[in-house]
């Protein structure tokens, strides 16, 4: 079994409600998608929380990304959250257009079937966020999609995620330690 | 001189371009508003990125709390990103309503005129994002305000700031090392 493949078996469903958690921090996503047999992944930073419950997610999937197209007309993705041990394959997936390129194979990537939709998991990622679209009235003008969470899985051995966050022109800052404080915010 | 007035004293307009970097990293922020010269100043975490320039921002303010009005009446605000040394205050800021409590006085925090909106900038953040609110639409349905970031500062000697990012439940991430990779992500 390898590594991948041992992160997907120990992954266990995440309660709808505690996807804020995951998202809220500003991570570094990767989207994939699904179209005709063919799927694809990029990465995303243009992301928030829209509502606890059922999770409603806004993300920008821009017109001149080959995802854009896929994610219309299907109207299903998956939002996978990485670690620093797979950045550099993150960012070759932001440096590279689906459009000739099966970034799976070409940046050693798992395409793992989802439970909801068609698009699929990313088994290096240790949580998964399977989504449907439910609104593309800000497409248009924003590029903007409302997600709706379907279906969420964690890998429960990852402790306190080392998720990777841009700051632009190829910096990214990576998660450092947890504090806490007595926060009424949910 | 205090702490804080130095800070406001050695602050540079930063380029609307690289607005950006700021916020793609999902920040807590601290956002202002001022009606009927009343300012007022809540944390959020619920925002994203919209477009590169001029920089538009989503964010999300929800009708429970007492900013809304302000923002919805003056269409004006200001976005300060704060770092760890001021956590324990934006946590208090989260748990009061500015309805009866001035929280600047309550929880040292220094209000400074701004140079485009009468909402004030926060001397004690590294940066300050002065905004206008261009499209309402989306405000009845997810409470999504769209901002125009008009006027961007920031304190030059902060180096790499110390960000908190919010994990729910009390629970903050604190910025951790910055990577670079060959990134042709903007």
């Amino acid at each position: 079994m390898t590594k991948s493949t041992s992160r997907v078996a120990r992954k266990r469903a995440l309660a709808l409600s505690k996807v804020y958690g995951l998202l809220e921090p500003g991570p570094v996503v990767l989207l994939t998608t699904a179209r005709k047999g063919r799927a694809n992944v990029m990465p995303m930073s243009w992301h928030t929380m829209l509502e606890f419950e059922p999770p409603l997610v806004g993300c920008v999937v821009s017109d001149r990304n080959f995802s854009f197209a896929a994610l219309k007309a299907t109207r299903e993705c998956v939002i996978n959250i990485p670690t620093v041990e797979i950045a550099a394959s993150v960012v070759k997936c932001g440096n590279t257009s689906g459009k000739r390129t099966d970034k799976f194979t070409a940046f050693g990537l798992t395409a793992v079937a989802a439970s909801q939709v068609q698009a699929p998991l990313v088994a290096e990622c240790f949580a998964n966020l399977e989504c449907r679209v439910v609104d593309t009235r800000m497409v248009n003008k924003y590029s903007l999609f409302v997600l709706e969470v379907v279906k969420a899985w964690i890998d429960p051995a990852v402790g306190v995620p080392r998720t990777i966050h841009h700051r632009g022109r190829g910096q990214f800052m990576v998660a450092g330690k947890t504090i806490r404080l007595p926060s009424r915010m949910k």
